[in-house]
């Protein structure tokens, strides 16, 4: 089976109208936008479970939580369900004094007067009409003309505000949708708003919000933008209204659409958490907010606590947030390749360095503390990982600072058993395979029990060192002479077992993390037959931990 | 806690030039890119855990069947595993001889003959150099001036023409990319592509590949394209090169960067299948193909079957495609409200009558068949759906046309049970609803046993019926005449318990669904208290339906 031609069967999306002077792609974003959730009502009626009154408040308290002034919560006059949470809202004093509900309604009066009925009480709100307004809408869905679609419009708009007038106390802003905006021809999409916006005595103080949906997403982003800029030039009284966005993304590209819409002249998007909403999702405003956060603007949303809006919106929405999903997938500010793993350790220590405070780091487009992730996340290991990022996660985890070439020796072990397995390793793994690597614990050949050494006997002269170890089992006595602890020790093992070290490198470092300090030391050995042998020590006393090590270096023989 | 003010910590991007006389904007696209799936190399690297070799042939086998032509295999130089990926396609003859296989190098002479090495005997391959070149990365990650980024791609690019001239047999291309371009001085960017152009001794006939990654996605998808514009006028010979471009998805706005950058004039896309690589991911190969095919663009690539496609690519990566993902997700056809399902039957009903082809369809902006999914799924039950979701899929599934306002009556029922579970209906809990709600099984107050009825004895003359019912468990004569079936069996069963009922309105139509041909009818009657009550029956004789619809009726009494 192959895919038909496409010519035969799809059209390319025509805009109808000359842009060629447009002005957006110069300009800048240098605020953020008005925010509408909608995640309540479109987000909710994609669902295949929608949400109960227990998750509606759960959401809600998010929502409130995370600082959304404007909350689309239902579509009362539809659903009972829909009429009783909005009444639990008001009755129960949910909604703070600086927040507005919207609530969505058609033209029809029996239908206005019972969305009215819902939002008795409520100190201010938003009442949200909406037609459909495309051609292919107006001829296969209602079989209406031009002049039926404004008419329908209008008669809605003129109930609107009858029953605004008789519920005198709350403060109603209205707010028009001419669905399916981005398939309707742009002169008509003006003509209507532009009635409606009389109707409802559309003013510079009291303006209408004109919402303009991309119901489905039916071209770039770029010429979505075109849209809105025309509209905007062409509404003849541009300073009375609110110019809304709602893009889906069945393009997948509803992020770009709403930011080329800002740029465009847009003031407000109405949007979901993670994107949730009908097929592709309604356009995320999580990632929204935080794409102008990483450019220096306060969005006025706060997910300093990404993950706990994570899991409220999957469990209410009962859908993942995908590992790769933008800020807040699980995966999103993981290393697992060697290089960026090297890249991130260098530009951390580079910022630390600078202590500016200035966010500049390979790889991560945002600092993960700034969304209270930790840094353990940045880097995790598997077969393509290399030394930077095992190195990193010791010294993160257990505050090993391996020497360089004895991360290339541990990444080496690492490597293998990364490609045996095939699977990431976890910070436990790559702890387990390094005390086993090293002879940390488990069965020793070559075993420390107890030793003293002698001190410096007099100047130039030698140490001695005398000890017990346990041999292969059996305990036995060594001793060694040398020019320092090391050597006599190293000294002690070649006598008695004709190993042939000789000690290259060695390393020492306090290590702080755990209860109560301890030291960890670090040597390279060569072999009589010029291979390497890495050996590591722990103790709580400095001496003894390098000894250990020598021990360490002989069992890995 | 909240979000600390960002302008304290990030800087906007900085384009660095003057696009102001920019001309992508006003460009469409006409044509699909050169596309390079690059899952098996940057998808790969990003996995928890990687792919072994069973599953890259898996992945190799399926980019092959959707109609990859060019495809990055791996990272030979640097893992063992990767080698013998590439050696065990070359060798057991796997690779088309009209697609090229594609691997990265770093710029070590060392890592450039092992790469070699690996492609011995490719018909065609792509050796593909990179190196970092953003002032962050020179100055934290490389403690490299702009002179020693260059000398050091100048030396990677010589070493490769030195081992390509060693095995004349394979027809060689080449491609470098500045890693982290879009982080890069534009005109430096140029510079090194440049001089490495002048290494591989790019001419028209043998163009060199520039690629021009965002690394990480650091700016507005329309900065994104003005660098790709400016960069291509800058370059001294653009017809030596092929302008490749490989975006991420950090802001959620690689589809989009990557069609705006086509307007601005790149010939080639690097991606991974849904999305997979490092972070957020690489871009979507497949929304971007699909996306030109819902332009009328025929996109070179196959996603007929692409449920099999998300099959293999989830088993592969061990990643889930997310639900709401671009024409993939298991959602994205799905319509659960009501308002969007009445316009999407409609808009089927049109489509078919008006025979053209050309696909015009409410909420959906391709065509489910065109990869390969049924039109089933399109409709999904609850409790924010109405009557025409219900009706279409007793219809799609049973065959049933259910008459209008037996709709209303059906779908009221439907509500009730949803809202009280607060869960999706599936088909099957539809039907079931549907039999118990018209009593078609279990229990029945009222049950046809047998009847016979007399015919027209004369003109103008009344039908008799006599029939035998069992009434509560007791089988019972009863007999009633009419001017015709219905009405003599209303009768009967008024005459017999005192019904009233009145027959006002009566469809009946084949049943075509199943094996052998049935008949449905449908009864809507008047209570003598004028309450409607609906009645259905089906029977392999139409007669006998109807006189089961009657008595459905009587038992919803």
């Amino acid at each position: 089976m192959m895919l038909k031609n496409p010519a035969d069967k799809y059209r390319p999306f025509d805009l109808g109208v000359d842009m060629s002077d447009r002005t957006w792609p110069s300009k800048s974003i240098t605020a953020a936008p008005r925010w509408l959730s909608t995640d309540l009502r479109d987000g909710n009626q994609a669902l295949a479970d929608p949400m109960d009154v227990e998750k509606k408040m759960r959401f809600w308290n998010k929502l409130m939580e995370v600082g959304l002034k404007e909350v689309e919560v239902g579509f009362p006059s539809a659903s009972q369900i829909e009429f009783d949470f909005v009444r639990k809202l008001i009755e129960g004093s949910h909604i703070p004094d600086d927040v507005a509900v919207q609530v969505l309604v058609q033209s029809r009066e029996d239908l206005i007067a019972r969305t009215f009925e819902s939002l008795k009480g409520a100190k201010q709100a938003i009442v949200h009409l909406y037609n459909a307004t495309s051609p292919l809408f107006r001829r296969v869905v209602f079989g209406l003309e031009k002049a039926d679609v404004i008419a329908l419009a209008v008669k809605g708009a003129t109930a609107i505000m009858a029953e605004a007038a008789k519920q005198p106390d709350t403060k109603w802003m209205f707010e028009y949708s001419p669905e399916t905006f981005s398939a309707t021809e742009l002169d008509f999409a003006v003509e209507v708003c532009e009635r409606v916006m009389d109707v409802f005595g559309a003013t510079q103080e009291n303006p209408v919000i004109l919402n303009l949906p991309a119901t489905v997403e039916v071209s770039m982003p770029n010429l979505y933008a075109d849209q809105i800029e025309y509209f905007c030039r062409k509404l003849s009284r541009r300073d009375s209204a609110i110019i809304s966005i709602h893009p889906h993304n069945d393009r997948g590209t509803g992020i770009a659409a709403a930011e080329l819409s800002l740029l465009a002249g847009a003031d407000r998007i109405e949007g979901c958490l993670f994107g949730n909403g009908e097929r592709t999702g309604n356009v995320d405003l999580v990632t929204l907010a935080l794409n102008l956060y990483t450019q220096g603007i306060t969005p006025n949303l706060d997910f300093s606590d990404i993950r706990s809006v994570v899991r409220t919106v999957e469990y209410c929405n009962a859908l993942p947030v995908h590992p790769r999903h933008p800020y807040a997938g699980e995966l999103v500010f993981t290393a697992f390749s060697g290089s960026h793993q090297d890249a991130i350790r260098k530009g951390f220590a580079a910022h630390e360095q600078r202590n500016d405070g200035i966010w500049e780091m390979p790889y991560l487009p945002i600092d993960p503390a700034d969304l209270g992730e930790s840094y353990e996340a940045v880097i995790r290991v598997n077969s393509q990982s290399g030394k930077g990022g095992i190195a990193w996660i010791l010294e993160q985890d257990k505050g090993l600072k391996l020497p360089r070439r004895f991360q290339v020796d541990f990444s080496r072990k690492i490597q293998e058993i990364a490609d045996a397995t095939g699977k990431e390793m976890h910070a436990e793994d790559i702890w387990h395979a390094f005390e086993g690597a090293y002879h940390l614990n488990g069965e020793q050949k070559y075993e420390l029990l107890e030793y003293a050494d002698s001190g410096i006997l007099r100047t130039g002269g030698e140490r001695l060192f005398a000890g017990r170890i346990r041999h292969d089992g059996v305990e036995v006595p060594v001793n060694g002479r040398g020019n320092g602890l090391i050597s006599s020790a190293v000294n002690a093992l070649n006598d008695s077992y004709g190993l042939g070290l000789e000690v290259v490198d060695f390393h020492e470092h306090a290590l702080y993390k755990g209860t109560d300090a301890k030291a960890v030391a670090y040597v390279e050995c060569k072999t009589p037959d010029d291979r390497k042998v890495f050996g590591v020590g722990i103790d709580s006393d400095t001496a003894t931990a390098s000894v250990k090590a020598i021990l360490s270096a002989a069992n890995a023989l």
